[in-house]
């Protein structure tokens, strides 16, 4: 036994869950630096929404516990090593992503206040802000609280039963593993930073894949884990940039160029094959209905709310119509993905488009039947963290399932009028 | 990273199996006593048999290595503290079970020679020398083979893939452990040394067993863990007795005694809880038929052979035919045992008969499918070490299940003439 790791160990007044600013989701390091160049001053509002109202994280979480948690992520500044990785890395073939300026602005970065409060069984916790100082939060905030809540669920649990919970865990991620080693040509990434049970099991199952899948498996979401396991960093862009910009728009008219705008400025800042469409903020059908030509350029689309064969399907037909073959195209599939779903969409788009996947929760988070006993706690709970507003206005998304729509109502009947419902179904959310 | 610990274990000649004296069955050491006071200078002989004649241990094991393995086994010696344990503890509620001149004896014991060879693509392993210097080598022998086995199988196995293998095989050993915690009034221990697939393993077993059966959980027939779990340690005697005592006897009116005789020796040693009776060596039904009316008195029987059920019935019916109430009595069940068995055997005497389960190589060696690839080598074979010679006479055991029948055909020819074949009924072999 090693006293010295033993008694430091001891000495840990808490052990942190984010413990660097590159723990989380490379996508949100793309969008800080376009808010950071083209948006920074914007002042804006993020809160946090628990889709799952079962789930009451007021009485499951300790806000002091809470607390801690999020200001030692507060704490937390970029690396130098951290910098230079970021510096010196070409990303999607794109020698320096990320420009001095911003890694000399973000050099200095710490998250900012945040405000957090208990809300009868649930909690309120936001982010005032300006955009460019804001916007980080989301990723580290959801995965201290996935992590606490995990945590918190497997107190009291002995040696013994933690050792199966995990042993089980690994055979259960392992038989997956297995599934999906038998589909030819696959191209899956993790992307489950946010709902993971943990850092340390977010790394195991990356290593998973990594070790299962070999070339097919093609990075992680998560940039400290695709810096520490020599993996390419996977993401583009996010919703809050259409919703931001949507908020930001003078009338009607604007609005719905808002999306189209948020493509401009993204080509402006990176352009190459990182520009890839979220097609959903407002809805696919109005997005494509009335998106400029130019958009069938763009390399792929990540279709992210709609049914998955279906919503590529539509998508197939809007490249065609537009001149496109689809077989040099790209459709991400990552919502809500699950080995079934990644099976049979990867078969049904073979050979027609080429097809990635970025695979979530029931990646880092499946501790469904691995408990010796009930143990509630250990799923996967719907938390978001959305921009909520913009330079004192309510933002929105609609999305192609009703169930993900978020926004005041008056707002939300607005975005209907001008973009449509053409499209909508609505799907049960899972986590 | 603790350096010291990685430097010492770098500097590993090799990595011990066998650490301890009492690494062994706790009912090697009951028989050895008695040897020892009773039979100490008999000469004898032991020998490896393989029943799984497609394990091809010669061509599977390293005999170099098995050598190092087995020598180190001969350089271990009895520990203070083991002897103290020993000495001091109670067993089965007898005070000093281990008299203070077999212990002064022990203290200086260690594993004899042996004769190890290449035989083909089998082994030749065999020791020669008194009955009291060489009974102990059958347990540290096949545990060691065992080891070796699994661990050449493992080679060349990442440390990913052997984490998956662990993995699953605590995930496959849990849900054993939930079957059998459904079963009210069970009471199991852990007979799994000679066949496991490593003592680390074993180890794990038996704290699985005891996290989630808690009292159900009986106790262990390996000394050493027994002592270190703070278990009982469980088991009383096996075949070698009744089989060297037949070898000794003279005449076929002796031999057909000798049983009975190996009985009253027993009696004369130990007696009260320790009564157990195995009474399958020469056929369990030919037992019963001869056999003295004070044998009914002992505690219990341990058919070993024989079909659980049917066995266990026949014996039920003697006990009932000399005026004994079967609900006082116990029946041991420990051949061949899996989860199906143990349920349908306990739900079927339940109320009629105390039972009790010895649970061994699907206990501590079932890795059936836990390996992320082929792995033959990780499947359990069925070896045995027998006393095959006493006193320059060849031994035969004959068992319920011919199929287990050892001996030069001519001496189980006139055992069979002797003892007859009623009841015997061929079975097939598992590990």
């Amino acid at each position: 036994m090693d006293l010295a790791t033993r008694v430091y160990n001891h000495a840990w007044r808490l052990d942190p869950i984010v413990r660097s600013l590159l723990d989380t989701d490379f996508y949100k390091l793309l969008m800080l630096q376009l808010i950071w160049r083209l948006y920074r001053q914007t002042p804006v509002t993020y809160a946090l929404t628990n889709r799952s109202r079962d789930v009451r994280l007021g009485e499951e979480l300790d806000l002091g516990e809470l607390r801690e948690q999020l200001d030692h992520a507060r704490s937390v500044r970029l690396s130098h090593k951290e910098r230079l990785w970021l510096g010196g890395n070409a990303f999607y073939g794109h020698p320096q992503i990320f420009q001095p300026d911003f890694l000399a602005w973000f050099a200095d970065y710490r998250l900012p206040e945040y405000e957090l409060a208990r809300d009868g069984d649930q909690i309120r916790l936001a982010v005032h802000g300006t955009w460019a100082e804001t916007t980080l939060w989301e990723i580290p905030a959801l995965s201290i609280i996935s992590e606490l809540r995990a945590r918190r669920a497997m107190r009291g649990m002995g040696p013994f039963e933690l050792d199966v919970l995990y042993a089980r865990a690994k055979a259960k991620l392992w038989a997956k593993v297995e599934r999906l080693r038998a589909l030819d040509g696959l191209a899956i990434s993790d992307f489950g930073t946010r709902r993971r049970h943990g850092f340390l099991w977010q790394r195991w199952c990356v290593q998973a894949l990594k070790e299962g899948l070999g070339a097919d498996f093609i990075g992680s979401s998560n940039t400290l884990i695709a810096m520490e396991e020599d993996l390419e960093a996977i993401g583009t862009n996010g919703h809050e940039l259409p919703m931001v910009v949507a908020a930001l728009a003078d009338g009607d008219e604007a609005l719905r160029c808002a999306p189209y705008e948020v493509l401009r400025a993204w080509e402006q800042v990176y352009g190459g094959n990182l520009r890839v469409v979220l097609p959903d903020t407002f809805g696919t059908t109005a997005f494509l209905r009335d998106a400029p030509a130019w958009v069938a350029d763009w390399t792929g689309f990540r279709p992210d709310s709609a049914p998955p064969v279906e919503g590529g399907e539509a998508i197939i037909d809007w490249w065609r119509a537009h001149g496109q073959d689809p077989r040099d195209k790209l459709l991400i599939f990552s919502d809500a993905l699950e080995v079934e779903t990644i099976e049979a969409v990867h078969r049904h788009f073979l050979g027609k488009v080429r097809t990635s996947f970025g695979w979530g929760t029931h990646l880092t988070n499946d501790f469904e039947g691995c408990a010796t006993d009930e143990r509630p706690g250990l799923s996967p709970a719907s938390l978001v963290i959305k921009v909520t507003e913009a330079a004192g206005r309510p933002t929105v998304k609609l999305s192609d399932n009703p169930r993900k729509a978020l926004g005041e109502p008056a707002e939300v009947a607005r975005y209907l009028r001008v973009f449509g419902q053409e499209g909508f179904a609505a799907r049960e959310l899972t986590a």
